[in-house]
């Protein structure tokens, strides 16, 4: 079955819908794993008003706080045999895409027989969908899409290999989007998971299996992402922009659940997943201006469009300078969010880059992009990405 | 729970995406119904297309094509003594709304005690999600957004009602959207089922229970629609139109699953209820300019945008006068597709008024209007459509 768009996730979206979070977990049983960040950052609000919010609604809270950015087997493992002993009924995640796929990965891990990385799709043993406890995702950035995805993306440090759940069971059964949560998101972050978001609707317009339904929600998805993510920035507390984004991280996860990544993605997990002081969404940033100017001569006509959103001057040429204009277009706009930067300037060490190309040209989703780079190529764009020009 | 999207319909979207029927309802058993209108029409290819294909993937196909417009109970219920009698599956509506509409309320009929108009909301029964027989739709027309609903919408002849199964039971399992099938719409079918689904975003976008995820999905289906819906009709075999139409059928399809519709709803069906001859698409396109004028104090942002859609010279002008140009935009399009009518016209009896404004106070639908309307205003409108000014 060739599917376009299936999305089973409840979707509760809007300024206060966190409030319904009692409601919903009681649904799934007696005992939840709040699952976060650790509780005294900016989200501490928050955590608490989470915890309030389930115990009020008379479930036991089991609450596990030592989540990682690029999350690892380490924590996950961790937290799976605290989940088994304290008989959790519902995981929830709470936080940006990395609280949600430890939570996912956590709901595999306590109810399967070994561990959750046995169940990554490099290692082929599949989770079973019933067995896997249900999900709820709270997200509080604008960025992963992961509580509108099927995909737990975590890090086996002993490998230092970064690799994926794909399983129907780890769809969350309800996301949380509340843009309320969003409002004191650090500009960094904001601008790193507003990039991330861009690329999951770009990668899945431009992808070969791309589908006429799911571009339309990933053109809205881009369009928000450029006209809205520097106006948030610039006004954190805006919660006009932060809907808006919220949306287009949803539309955008929407999209990546059911079209997928491409190159961008395959360059950028290695280099996260050897160098986790590097976020997620800071690899993509880095990896997007050489990936543009290599694959635009491929997909020109849809280049051209996503182009225009950046500058409507560019409505006046023709399709060949648009799409040629878009890797400036979108490093002048990473310039000016101070997302721009090289792999020297993220301290990855140039002896990796060998490490690198060969974990992209294993990765599917380096065959999905409109131009397929050979090793050598890889390669090459990583060396261009060593220093900023 | 206060779901903002929830869309468990697996869309296959596409051109040739009918060859997965077979494939899909081999899933679901052994013996198809398969709920279309007559055979000889323009369709006929689709249908007899899809009966090969369900033989071929090894089912035994029961057809049943004497599916009217405005589904009527006298149908239903002789279909789901079939269905009952040759204990069929999986149901298969292929048409428009009035086939897939057939189809889920025989899925009710044939598997539940009484007959199928025992489960529409205002008789208050519920049918049960697991003994409900699973759902395929199949849309040849871009407008009713039925494949991606829960509602089935059908008349009581002998009440004069037209009443809706509200149920996640009906929501089709798989929804197959193949443009190619759009290609031999006629004129008059293309301009109301695409008014139809016009409507659909546009009560899901101005509803009071609107939410600014699915907004998004409205404005996309809105701004296509009005783009490219007389083009459509004036090329009907070029498949790119037919593409962009049916996604956004279906983008407006996900908008009343989730938000709903408003007053043109309360008013138009009763209207088609009680006079058959009547299309959906049709007492729509008759209720809206009336609509428009009562509401548009009411919603001026919202209509002053949708508004800019049909004439980008409202871009330069107030928001106000953008709303108050609206129903006149509509009614200009109305004339070019040649679906602008009165009562009159439709050959409504003039007697009839009172009892469409009784029908139309009770419905639910009118009270999420932005403005609500007392009985004399309902009537003065119906009063205001007799003739066409």
């Amino acid at each position: 079955m060739n599917i376009a768009q299936y999305m089973p996730v409840k979707i509760i979206f809007g300024s206060g819908s966190l409030n319904q979070l009692g409601e919903i977990a009681a649904q799934y049983g007696k005992c939840a794993m709040l699952v976060t960040m650790p509780w005294e950052g900016v989200q501490k609000p928050a955590f608490i008003q989470a915890k309030d919010l389930l115990e009020a609604a008379g479930l036991r809270v089991v609450t596990y706080d030592k989540v990682v950015p690029n999350p690892t087997t380490t924590t996950i493992n961790e937290a799976s045999i605290i989940a088994k002993k304290e008989q959790v009924d519902v995981m929830i995640g709470l936080g940006g895409g990395s609280s949600i796929d430890t939570a996912k990965a956590i709901a595999v891990g306590a109810t399967h027989p070994g561990v959750a990385w046995d169940y990554v799709y490099t290692e082929k043993k599949t989770a079973n969908s019933s067995a896997t406890l249900p999900i709820i995702a709270v997200t509080t950035t604008s960025g992963t899409g992961s509580h509108t995805t099927k995909y737990a993306v975590f890090t086996n440090p002993d490998l230092k290999v970064k690799s994926t759940i794909v399983n129907e069971a780890v769809f969350p059964k309800a996301a949380i989007v509340d843009p309320e949560l969003m409002r004191t998101m650090p500009a960094f972050v904001s601008a790193t998971t507003g990039f991330d978001a861009f690329t999951h609707a770009f990668e899945s317009y431009t992808n070969i299996h791309a589908n006429p339904l799911i571009d339309q929600l990933a053109l809205v998805s881009m369009e928000i992402i450029v006209k809205t993510l520097e106006k948030a920035i610039e006004n954190p507390d805006n919660l006009e922009y932060r809907t808006l984004l919220a949306t287009a991280d949803t539309l955008s996860g929407i999209c990546i659940a059911n079209v997928g990544t491409t190159l961008p993605h395959s360059i950028g997990q290695p280099i996260s997943g050897k160098c986790p002081w590097v976020s997620h969404g800071q690899s993509l940033a880095l990896v997007y201006p050489e990936f543009l100017k290599f694959t635009q001569s491929a997909c020109i006509e849809k280049f051209a469009k996503v182009a225009r959103f950046f500058n409507s001057a560019l409505e006046n040429v023709s399709d060949d300078i648009a799409a040629s204009e878009l890797s400036n277009e979108v490093s002048e706009l990473q310039k000016r969010m101070n997302i721009y930067t090289s792999l020297k300037e993220l301290n990855v060490p140039k002896s990796m880059i060998n490490d690198i190309v060969r974990d992209a040209v294993l990765c599917p989703d380096t065959y999905v992009n409109p131009r397929i780079p050979s090793a050598e190529q890889v390669k090459q764009m990583l060396d261009n990405m060593w220093e900023t020009s």
